[in-house]
């Protein structure tokens, strides 16, 4: 009983002459749960919940020989028994079963995803594991094991096991992440949905016995849902590889990148999460430097990086900033914080300083910082914004309004976003403050304006989209 | 019509051989708000308000010659006018009358609050304003010009002219701020506000006519109100009389300064702020060494600071530190923040990690980081934090629970704050995430825990508390 479009097994045999691109990952139209149950908050439950909360559109095969059917669904005694061809099987069942299984079932199906933890990560015996699983991998592509899987809102598949009352999903989006860590793609997935930054596809590859970093890179490339990429990285399995698949990536979009494990003491500290062994940190940098991949510093980085590009800013033709506040001390801060980012928060050219001068009020100084003191207005914040990002002065801007004074409405982010499209340049918003301040950053954000809580964040970010490459603006 | 303990004029003359230590100005019983107006959102006005929310156990003089009463209360055409003494005089008038109205009441009034722009700042003009005002310091002690004044929790004074509505006030505690920058002080008031962080005495002086850091410090080394002060500064008025003033502070309580405008641009920006000359930041940095202060990076480091110190953390022994997590990216980059910051996130004594071995479950590698996995348990976290942070292997722990896991509960804060207090050494809360982990932050707040939500702000705290002398842990 196949619905339409699906294919006979015996018709795929034929066609897998060699091993299959992995591509199948990301537009699955056949999805099995193995170790499938119907009891609530276990881990395969919780993938059965993801695929119907993200509304898979293809066909879900729970497989366990314990049931008949799981919450109304046919349940199959094993992988083998289930009549159409399955492109992706989620193993959830514990890793001393798992080599087995997939050997048993590698006629049935093209990729597996590896949930289960007890390989590499976990000792000698977990290392044999792994190389049996590294073994199948001519016939069966794999992700994991030790990993979450996949979220993807282009092809809604979601084997990511964390309960969505306690982790968030993010909106469909044009940032793909893939991590090497579950738990740090499942964080910075909930911040951004926090945030309201939207994602394509997020891969946790976990150990790697087969799928790494390159491969998905590979994919990426090409994927015409993904604007910008964001890594996290312990270790990279075939540096040669590696730098090939990013560049290439890097050439087509903004390619990000977090190497955590730079000393000695984080490195061991990455070998028993993932089993990798984490190199030295100079090498990745050099790698990542050839082929053209942002580097981000660290998890306040990343999340940055990820709030800019993923909300769609273009990349910085160059690092001159304009910063205007009305928070003078505030100002003063994203100047130093520039200075270390360095990027140039320059005086502002004399002709353009006299024009400012003729129309803003008599008592503010016109400079950058650009402080409009406790008098800002709506008004003067958009007009400054506009004068100074008009011609070529600067490259990317600032905005820091502090709610303080009182003239300032809901209006203003509105204003700010109407004077940023018109100057087709990156403008980041800096707001640090409390209660007031917090709930008025759902307004810059609606408006399309990433929204950052500290000087030191928005300059990440703006940092970033200094290091951008042009070629690189990501397409929205 | 005196109060009991209100003292006539003319007998105050009297005591008034020299100039008065400014210690009136965090204990006044009377108070005068120059230029005030029952028209509602002035600045005149909210501080009005402000006086009333604090509950200002003294009394309040409106002076304006154009009121008989404002609000239910006596308004005096001028300072001289009022029978009583005046301990603080606040003006909210245009820079060009300030002086004036300083000197005529220069025998009714022991302090003066100048809150009006238009000074230094503001150049050749205001430069003339201030030297006036600089002048009448000889017989009227003076914070400001260009300032937000005095936010005390223990004397009750408020001058902040900031709507209630859009900058809430922290409560009462034991920090205490003073800074160049009024938005500085406004929006790190704000955001401890939000964290629920107290504060005892918050001092804006601006330019720094009279009063400058010097006096502050001076006061709050021996305010027995205070446990730890934070600086923000510009510039340094009398770098000797400053590292006085400092060292003797910081061998009571911990002291912690940013200096901003390190750099030539931001020194300029500082310029037209509030007037300083900011100066080289190398000899900033020498000079903090030499009074004993713990140097803060940034806002991020001001803020982290601020809630380590001002929720009573103490100092830490040494720079060891024990990170123990569920989520192993998030602890790969905490143990590189911390290298980062010179902290040390050294493996476990084998003694310490064989013992712990017994107990755990098998699956998991006891090492630093600790990963709980997954699987972690409010017990595991606990028993974790225990038996490393018993006897002498760290001086301070990290522990960042990801939320998802299931088995963890709401209990983790108060189990978590219960070994804290049993290991008498700082612990720090990092907690990366989305809605559900941000509403969970209260729970740890409660328990007396600082809450950070990135790995480099949690580690930002560590590394100040490590900095601190264990001589000048703040007594709660």
């Amino acid at each position: 009983m196949l619905q339409s479009g699906m294919t006979e097994k015996s018709d795929r045999k034929k066609e897998m002459t060699r091993v299959s691109k992995p591509d199948f990952f990301f537009s699955p139209r056949t999805v099995a749960i193995v170790g499938a149950t119907p009891v609530k908050g276990r881990i395969s439950n919780i993938i059965l919940e993801s695929l119907r909360r993200i509304g898979f559109p293809g066909r879900v095969f729970p497989v366990n020989p314990k049931y008949s059917s799981i919450e109304g669904m046919d349940c199959y005694p094993s992988l083998t028994d289930i009549k159409e061809e399955v492109d992706v099987a989620v193993f959830a069942v514990p890793a001393a079963l798992t080599p087995g299984l997939i050997r048993d079932a590698r006629d049935d199906i093209k990729g597996a995803v590896v949930i289960s933890g007890g390989f590499a990560e976990a000792g000698a015996e977990g290392i044999t594991l792994e190389n049996e699983l590294r073994g199948l991998s001519s016939s069966v592509r794999i992700i994991g094991p030790n990993c979450m899987g996949i979220y993807d809102t282009v092809s809604r598949l979601d084997t990511f096991f964390i309960s969505f009352e306690r982790i968030k999903r993010p909106q469909k989006g044009r940032l793909s992440i893939i991590s090497q860590s579950g738990s740090f793609a499942v964080t910075a997935m909930d911040e951004l949905a926090a945030e309201g930054i939207g994602v394509a596809r997020v891969v946790s590859y976990g150990n790697k016995a087969d799928m790494n970093e390159a491969d998905c890179l590979e994919f990426l490339a090409d994927d015409e849902h993904t604007g910008a990429v964001a890594v996290y990285i312990e270790s990279v399995s075939d540096g040669r590889r590696f730098v090939a698949a990013a560049a290439a990536c890097s050439a087509k979009k903004p390619v990000l990148a977090i190497k955590v494990g730079k000393t000695a003491e984080a490195a061991g500290a990455a070998r028993s999460h993932t089993g990798a062994i984490a190199g030295r940190y100079e090498v990745y940098r050099a790698a990542f430097k050839k082929a053209g991949i942002i580097e981000l510093g660290g998890y306040e980085d990343f999340i940055s990086a990820c709030k800019a590009y993923g909300m769609g800013l273009p990349s910085a033709r160059g690092r001159r900033v304009m910063i205007i506040t009305d928070g003078g001390g505030i100002g003063v801060a994203l100047a130093d914080a520039c200075a270390w980012a360095r990027l140039q928060a320059a005086p502002l050219p004399k002709e353009l300083h006299d024009e400012m001068k003729k129309t803003v009020p008599s008592y503010f100084a016109v400079s950058n910082p650009m402080d409009l003191t406790g008098s800002a207005t709506d008004g003067l914040f958009a007009d400054s914004l506009e004068k100074t990002m008009a011609g070529d002065h600067y490259d990317i801007a600032i905005v820091a309004p502090m709610w303080g004074p009182p003239a300032l409405s809901d209006n203003l982010p509105k204003l700010i976003a109407d004077k940023a499209r018109k100057s087709g340049k990156p403008v980041i918003i800096c707001t640090p403050g409390g209660e007031f301040t917090r709930s008025r950053m759902e307004l810059f954000r609606k408006q399309g304006l990433p929204v950052f809580l500290t000087p030191e964040s928005a300059v990440k970010a703006a940092m970033v989209l200094a290091d951008g490459k042009i070629t690189q603006r990501a397409p929205v």
